[in-house]
């Protein structure tokens, strides 16, 4: 991702700088127009921004340990991916040897880098973030979600796991279809149409969850569990393993048991939310 | 529903006979210029089209049993909800008594019958749907699926799984943000985003899936294990439920367990599908 990351700043015109721990993987971008450091101190010494893309948070730590003295003053963007609570962690600490931080999330695989498919997460300082805005608006387009460092990684997380979910379920149906010879590419097209309705429907969902609000709906529970049973009744009798559907069949069980069955379908949420209170801002 | 597809019809100008079990709910139809047969024979006589829309299978094959002197030369559409069994037999049924038979499943609501937003597929006799096509275009865009009058519930099935998997993501991480204080709504634009280029990514597992090469896949299942345990590992410091991602959990640790971390994320589909031999196609 960093190759990809610096490519789009270079041909966006920017001087750039890079530095990669195993020398000579720049050589692409040194033939572009990068200068390659010669040391991650001196790549950081080079510009007013820096932008971190490493494997994990241990590296991005020891990077922190290495660079310490050259920090102060410099916008810390910090792209790799890691846990909420190790954006707070390592907020604090590049903060505290003088650096701005922003912790970062790229929704993007490196060839969607500077399309209009890609779009990156940030959060942390907006000082710092909105310094930066124009260069960092070269990679993707940028959503800054908050000066609590977490909430990029968060936002990851929720987004990721909505993508699985959905991606679970094209699985299970295309294994459905499968048991009568039609081949996934041909689910393709329609299961595309039905999901832009359903992410249509996710307005509505947002609405009755922001609001509470959920008696009277079109959609209750207790329709919407009889349909989730013929999914899993299908399933079996055409020799498909109906677990995937076990989580929301089950909650939908325990908001009917709950005495819930004429609310809402997004009135799951409760189930789902954390019962304790919410994190209440940064410090 | 039956509502809706009657009130498509008189608006798109054709002459339309209606017929209900409890009398005296046509009246607006009937206000609109619908003709209200006094006998669900009476209905089946009044047209070449007959379309069903009842609760369930038990009421269709009472139906049947009413109307049967009426039915040789009939097409008969049952757009009423049911299994690909009772599709089966249903077909049979029908034909049996001279009338030519087409199972459907409405992808839509009352409000989107005849809006874009809406679409039918259909499944069974090919020269039902043919000739009676023009039609039923104007209640949704149609798509017929096959002379197997089971495919259009199994199709049916297949679309309402994949988007209750998706909304169960989303309800998930809108949970997940809930944690940090977002609203719902905040959530709706760039999970809508995400799940367009999630859309567009099934193109690719639909390759992989009727290819069955799963080798070199930019998107191993060991990777995908790893992000997985993430977003159960974050969901739960965040207080947040996680079971909902729990089958992909295990589908992914199976696979790297059976020695194909290295293949694709698609092929997961291997452990879903049927062990059964597909379905072979029409009696
Ligand atoms: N690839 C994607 O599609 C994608 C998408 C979204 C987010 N991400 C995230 O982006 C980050 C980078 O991913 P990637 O795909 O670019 O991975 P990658 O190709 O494996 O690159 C990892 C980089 O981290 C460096 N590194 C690892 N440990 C280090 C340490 N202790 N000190 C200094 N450098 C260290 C490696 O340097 P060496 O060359 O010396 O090993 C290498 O440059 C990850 O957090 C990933 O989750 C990736
Ligand atoms: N509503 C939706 O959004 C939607 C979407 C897709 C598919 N569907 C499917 O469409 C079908 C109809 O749904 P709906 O929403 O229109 O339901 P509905 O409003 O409850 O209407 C059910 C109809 O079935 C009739 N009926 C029930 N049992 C009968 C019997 N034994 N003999 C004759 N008539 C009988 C009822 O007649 P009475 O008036 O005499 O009770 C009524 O007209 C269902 O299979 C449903 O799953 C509905």
């Amino acid at each position: 991702m960093g190759t990809a990351l610096a490519g789009a700043l270079l041909s966006a015109g920017y001087r750039t700088t890079v530095w990669n721990r195993t020398p000579g993987r720049s050589a692409d971008l040194v033939a572009r127009g990068a200068a390659e450091a010669e040391s991650a101190t001196a790549a950081v010494l080079a510009s007013p921004l820096v932008l971190v893309t490493l494997l994990d948070y241990d590296g991005v730590a020891e990077l922190l340990t290495r660079t310490a003295q050259a920090l102060p003053g410099r916008t810390v963007v910090n792209l790799t991916t890691g846990t909420p609570d190790q954006a707070r962690a390592m907020a604090a600490r590049w903060e505290e040897r003088g650096a701005r931080y922003v912790d970062g999330a790229m929704m993007a695989v490196p060839q969607t880098v500077a399309t209009p498919e890609a779009f990156f997460l940030y959060s942390g300082s907006r000082e710092g973030f909105e310094s930066h805005r124009h260069v960092l608006d070269r990679l993707a387009a940028g959503h800054y979600l908050g000066p609590d460092p977490a909430a990029a990684e968060l936002w990851d997380t929720a987004l990721l796991g909505s993508g699985y979910a959905a991606l679970t379920g094209f699985l299970h149906g295309a294994a459905l279809l499968d048991t009568v010879g039609v081949p996934a590419a041909r689910f393709v097209p329609l299961v595309t149409q039905w999901l832009e309705g359903i992410a249509a429907f996710m307005t509505d969902l947002a609405t009755e969850i922001d609001s509470g609000a959920y008696a009277e709906s079109f959609s209750p529970v207790g329709m919407n569990r009889i349909a989730v049973a013929n999914i899993v009744g299908v399933s079996r009798s055409q020799g498909v393993d109906a677990e995937v559907h076990a989580p929301l069949r089950a909650l939908l069980d325990r908001r009917v048991a709950d005495g819930h069955g004429d609310d809402s379908f997004a009135s799951l949420f409760e189930l789902l939310r954390s019962r304790a209170a919410p994190w209440s801002g940064g410090a």
